[in-house]
């Protein structure tokens, strides 16, 4: 295509996705545009065409088969909440934003299979909420839940505070309708526990970070409503007693644990010190906490009694040193509401390195010894902020500047260095960089470091095989 | 190459295997080979030049390349158990069998990560003695657990009788090493719950039947030992009565229910007449029962408490209308007795039509109803053998010959068309003609009935990138 011939071949194509989607669907005035073309932190700019908000599948595979025709790139966005940029357009723009937000009909409940099928564009917390009004769980559940789409909770393969007990996004989704690169549509929109009728197809789109094909709809698992919930802050004395704690809790109550956080004492002063109406959760301060909660459907049951119990013999035992258990719900808001506000806390304290890894639960306690000491080695005084979904083996794991030093510069000169501490700690013990937030753009060149060839070769072969002509969100992931 | 090449380049081809596996880990004498050549049922014959039986990762892989550069045809093969032929060569020979059974080591257990690490050649029984060793639940159980094979079970995404609480294989898989269709080793074995580094490839692999590559290892989620358990055979009015009976129960108990199984009267029958030892269940004969089996961690809990008075609410709704709860481990037993033994006394009875299906759940009344009225429309008299996985959705839904009629004769003449009626039902209602049974050369053709064009097309898509000689167990699924 030449550079003149361009604008007038351009026109052609919004022209013709205007035709599809209508005038409200169809945004390409530049201040409009301006929302949908950098992520909400602000990290990622980009440029594009237009962005087309197409109202059904069938309008999502027309302005598909009409980019496929012409070679022009689609980036899929969702509720624009991700971490890695994945759904901001490249800089270099050509492309068209396609985002799916009014794509939001819930389409069934069918709570006797304990199913809810929905469109891609909904809302989490909707999804939640029509899940409640059935008597029903959908307990995907994270900190974007009221703003973010769940169509890009399955591209990215959403974790949350749920995982342990219910699994990622992957583990709650029993089937996809996804337009595919070339513009067809792919109906695997089932509602089954059980299928083995050929390759399970939807595993291949859930994750993909729309390089792969767009997801229209889905249908998911929802699970029975907790009725009773236990929920303590624990004191252990090192990340060690955290993981035997955990152990024992399991032994002793089962896979009733649905959330099991670690919680660095640098991180509670963080808390205290930004954020206004919380203190100190327990008489002392102590170097780490335990955030742990259990659930279960039936009332009047066990539960409270069995978890004391295994508390009593973890402190017996050493690796619990003080524990509040909460008597009423304010208490339990106020416990959850250390562990959920510590990113707003650590951003409010300064410009800090964020790590989202994973690494086997066993391998924790020596992670963190050995990055801390790394890190201090290379870095004197540079402060770690260590907090997250322990149970899954989930640390986000940030860096910070040493007391004193200018945050901004501390982050521009040693980025990579601290990085490469970090991650490469976490490749040492077996881990992933990236726990639940994603490649996208941000860890796109990070993965090629720890990939194998075979590996990354596969991943290319897939994306060949489903995009022959690169046109699904390139630039992100491979 | 021509017809006089061949023998000499076979002999080449087995002589370089052989100079890898060794002379234990080489089958050409044709007697030796009998057993690898034909499935346990005895339903699927084929040929082969040989049998390989490598005995580690590197062997398999050296022994791919051979393959590869020659194009011969490899069939994996576990313990042999498949039900649908997925293991059995092809008639037309000319291939290798490459059988795992001697890669049967555990290679780690991280008691604390709840994982376990083991060879694909490694007896699911012995996964689980050695989880239970260890304090820790494998909860993969099915029929063959004392001779199948962990890589044929997951080749296979296999389900059994905890599927309902802890899911399939699938589900039960963390990470997997396998060597891919050109020799090369893709090294996934990795014990982690979260990990979004790009496309989850060990996905592709699982329940793709040795189609894309072959599994050498994986790392399996383990879970924490049930130590107390609650079974109850109750009897219900109707399927309708079972599937709100696993609400209500759901409502009352969580996710503590780990089986859930509907039996038919004729199926109780069957058993009480070819299953010595067996007895009528309860005091009345009913026209439909529920195995229903309870399970949590904690002894001393309220668990049976909560059951029983969730079966009292049952009773009093009308859904069940006797029941009889196991008092001690002989009586569990012998519940479960009933219900394992009904595919023994089925063979008993006479051939018959095998179905292994799945619908949603909510549906599952509907389906029992309309293809019950359409066999009987079709063929007065046929029998229905219907029992299964009634909490996954997954009925095993066997037909037999009107009383009287030679069974062969009825099952030669009837079979495409009783196939038909059951097939289609299933497809109205939104489910799969093969739920955990797999496709092998059993479902092949069925499927492209079922399938859509973009689903078989993405399909051949992902063989050929991943398997572009086609030499990856031809013939099988696709």
């Amino acid at each position: 295509m030449t550079g003149s011939a361009r604008p007038a071949a351009t026109a052609s194509v919004l022209e013709r996705i205007g035709a599809i989607v209508g005038p409200q669907g169809l945004i390409t005035d530049h201040r409009d545009l301006e929302p949908y073309l950098a992520d909400w932190r602000g990290f990622y700019h980009g440029a594009a065409l237009a962005v087309a908000r197409p109202a059904s599948s069938d309008q999502v595979a027309a302005v598909v088969r009409i980019c496929a025709e012409t070679s022009t790139a689609i980036v899929p966005q969702g509720g624009n909440t991700g971490m890695s940029g994945a759904a901001t357009p490249p800089a270099t723009g050509g492309g068209i934003v396609l985002q799916l937000g009014r794509m939001n009909r819930i389409l069934e409940l069918d709570a006797l299979n304990n199913t809810i099928t929905v469109e891609a564009g909904c809302i989490l917390a909707n999804i939640q909420q029509a899940a409640r009004s059935a008597g029903r769980l959908f307990p995907l559940s994270l900190g974007a839940e009221g703003s973010c789409l769940i169509g890009g909770n399955l591209a990215t393969n959403a974790g949350g505070i749920n995982v342990l007990r219910y699994g990622n996004a992957r583990d709650l989704t029993l089937g996809l309708r996804v337009v595919l690169p070339d513009g067809r549509v792919w109906d695997g929109l089932r509602g089954l526990r059980k299928d083995n009728t050929g390759y399970d197809l939807k595993q291949i789109f859930i994750g993909s970070e729309g390089t792969l094909g767009i997801i229209t709809a889905a249908v998911l698992k929802l699970f029975p409503v907790p009725r009773t919930t236990v929920t303590a802050l624990a004191a252990v004395p090192a990340p060690a007693a955290a993981v035997d704690l955990l152990s024992l809790l399991r032994d002793e109550c089962g896979d009733r644990i649905s959330a099991f956080e670690i919680i660095s004492r640098r991180c509670v002063e963080l808390v205290l010190k930004h954020i206004p109406g919380t203190r100190e959760p327990l008489a002392r301060a102590h170097p780490w906490y335990v955030l742990a909660e259990l659930a279960e459907a039936s009332e009047g049951g066990s539960l409270q009694r069995e978890f004391e119990r295994a508390m009593e013999r973890a402190g017996e035992r050493g690796l619990v040193l003080d524990a509040a258990i909460a008597a009423s719900g304010a208490q339990r808001e106020a416990l959850w509401r250390i562990r959920e506000t510590i990113p707003e806390a650590s951003r409010v304290e300064g410009l800090l390195y964020r790590h989202d890894v994973s690494i086997p639960v066993s391998r924790i306690p020596d992670f963190i010894v050995e990055a801390g000491v790394a890190l201090e080695h290379a870095h004197p005084g540079a402060r770690v902020i260590c907090f997250g979904h322990l149970g899954d083996g989930n640390l986000h794991y940030n860096v910070t500047a040493p007391a004193g030093l200018p945050a901004a510069a501390f982050v521009e000169r040693e980025m990579s260095a601290v990085n490469r501490i970090v991650h490469d700690g976490v490749a040492r013990l077996g881990g992933s960089i990236s726990a639940e937030h994603g490649v996208g753009q941000l860890r796109r060149e990070e993965i090629r470091r720890y990939k194998s060839a075979a590996e990354l070769d596969l991943m290319r072969a897939v994306k060949r095989a489903l995009d022959p002509l690169g046109i699904m969100n390139p630039g992100k992931v491979l």
